[in-house]
């Protein structure tokens, strides 16, 4: 008998009917002897309708009290869920975060999960109940109702798989798994059966949404072994662990395409110390994330000069022009140049670490597309490249099919 | 500086334009210096919308889950409410049942208030906040969520102002106050200044439908004066209370008419003992609630024989004619007349008590309007008779122009 965590995003359980279509398949495993926990979302368009009353209210709302609001969305799932669940002649029993036991610090709207405490998803599972656990929300310890945030059901269910110990953790959601890459701009790419951690991540903080960052984080910090899956069909998905020797065989797991970002280029930086700091610790004040920065060498025969180009969101972009152009008189740098036609091309794969030549074969395969590389920025198992957002497509699939086709 | 209590039902809660005018009501009284505690229900129309998504699951659902889902109600007003407070500069917070410290039993869907600890409620009133508690709703000692069924949020009002030793509570809904009858159909009708839990009681269970009456059982039982009023205008309501001896100099309070009755006689029936607790033990076995019952005296030469008939809710009439049937073999009766058009119209009023001769006033206006008396019941407070329905509202207005007019 294995215990089984799984988790159904907001479309998964969007109406009425993929609710049964949820309880049919958690029936479906029940019914082989395993216990099942299940780890539900609000329904698609709840959250945003919650949102909108709160709007029409006041434009920003206290964070405790939208915590309160908020959470309403997955305690009407895990009711539901329930009772499809009875429909089908299974015992089933719901469980809010708060009464599954799940302690968050005090940090309204974002929680961070302290402590899971399952001492009532115990007794319920122990009575032959499938038990429904609201995602998303906990509860301080003097009560106060929490959010997790963005992915936060994805968490919930990662962090009870931890806290129960459970032989499997899957996360259903509307893609079949993980791919080599986005199949909607290369026709040729393929599901993963299994990718490691940290190729998940880099995956996931290059906007490849399967799952948000913090989850996979979680995952590999307590070795919780999860599979991203498919609620439409039986296909296999995608397993995530950490990596093993014979996944080091595959050179490159993806390539990913990020067509979020914009680059801002300051032109003759003077060149001496604390002239970077002073630039990105402002832009940092001003809750800017600074992604890619790249500084050439100095050139020019007088005072050393230097250009610095990086990248931040497309929606910080005027935010992030207007820090700079306040630095323009103490800092006395040149032209600045900023453009959001630009798309971040990366391909990721443990594998990169064993074998050479990967960077150098990515930048022929751009060469031969005659793609323009504006900048570059690596890391272990990942290699960047800020490219024109016009040629970003083809060169997604020509690297694509470089390394996996 | 005074501790009130105020409800609002879901009508004036309805939409986030109501829920702000509420918050200004109670910004207005908390501008005085008093301590506010306000009780919401679900904003009018959510709670049949979550019965609705929950019968497109099964028809059935368990009630533990119905708890779970139909709390979601209050939990969302109570956010919004405070919000709407915090819009106006209010320092304002949010509990729900189970954070308010309403313990209940465990009977799901028409739970029992078994007890408050009102600590955090004061905790939160002592740091300068308007405290929004949920109405209809608690939990169990072992943490499963309840609610407490109809008129459940004036429950909570009720139980609070008694938990919380409150200065005032008030009651608002969409009427000015209790009437001496439906304006709708008398309409010199008068709002009263004061009623006492009795009469009250009397005109609650007769269907003057502003209160359930086990609220106004567990004001009287606890000894909590409260107030209806509207939350449309600023009028003073009408005060629920103990009687007092001025309340004897008046004789009747208020007339009330149900037309939601249906009469079933059953003729010739054996008059021997036992024979009528056959009858209406089947019929509450049946759980069909019998109102009035009328039996005459026996009659006949032959073996002695009696006329019954009873009153019981329209909904119920096919029911308990096919329950009477079925006895018809075993008990030997004669005929059964069966009619819903009829109205069962009552006086109520503690003057009663002190004042002779009202029986026969009422009577003899109804013979002046030409109207036919077919049942008769009495207590202490209440003189109700069943009429004819096509005559009833003309009834009404005399009976009403008689004693209050």
């Amino acid at each position: 008998m294995a215990l089984i965590v799984q988790k159904y995003g907001g479309t998964s359980v969007g109406n009425t009917g993929r609710i049964k279509n949820v309880a049919a398949r958690v029936a479906r495993y029940r019914s082989k002897g395993d216990q099942i926990v299940v780890v539900v979302s609000a329904m698609s368009g709840v959250t945003d309708n919650l949102i909108t009353l709160a709007r029409e209210i006041m434009p920003l709302p206290s964070e405790r009290e939208m915590d309160v609001l908020l959470a309403t969305g997955e305690q009407t799932t895990i009711a539901l869920t329930a009772m499809a669940l009875h429909a089908l002649g299974v015992k089933a029993v719901s469980l809010t975060g708060s009464q599954a036991g799940i302690l968050t610090d005090g940090v309204h709207t974002k929680a961070k999960i302290q402590n899971i405490t399952p001492k009532e998803i115990h007794r319920h599972l122990d009575d032959g109940n499938v038990v429904i656990v609201a995602g998303f929300q906990g509860e301080t310890p003097d009560g106060q109702i929490t959010t997790l945030g963005r992915g936060g059901s994805d968490l919930t269910a990662i962090a009870l798989a931890s806290a129960l110990k459970a032989d499997l953790c899957q996360i259903y959601t509307d893609v079949d798994g993980v791919y080599t890459a986005d199949p909607r701009i290369v026709p040729g790419a393929r599901k993963l059966d299994e990718i490691s951690y940290d190729e998940m991540l880099e995956l996931a903080s290059l906007g490849a949404k399967v799952m948000q960052s913090r989850s996979v984080e979680f995952a590999k910090k307590f070795g919780v072994v999860f599979e991203v899956r498919s609620s439409l069909n039986d296909n296999p998905g995608t397993i995530v662990k950490e990596e093993t020797r014979n996944m080091e065989d595959v050179v490159i797991r993806g390539v990913s395409l990020d067509k979020n970002q914009a680059k801002v280029t300051l032109v003759a930086v003077p060149d001496k110390p604390g002239v970077a700091a002073r630039i990105f610790k402002t832009l940092g004040d001003a809750a800017i994330n600074v992604d890619m920065i790249v500084q050439n060498v100095s050139h020019g025969a007088g005072a050393p000069a230097t250009d610095v180009s990086f990248t931040v969101e497309k929606a910080d972009l005027l935010k992030a022009q207007k820090v700079i152009e306040g630095l323009k008189k103490e800092v006395r740098f040149g032209e600045v140049i900023a453009t959001d036609k630009i798309g971040k091309l990366s391909i990721v794969g443990v594998g990169m670490k064993s074998h050479s030549g990967v960077a150098g074969k990515m930048f022929e395969t751009l060469a031969k597309e005659g793609v323009n590389i504006e900048m570059i920025s690596t890391s272990e198992i990942k290699i960047s490249v800020v490219i024109d957002l016009a040629k970003a497509e083809q060169a997604m699939n020509a690297v694509h099919e470089t390394f996996l086709g």
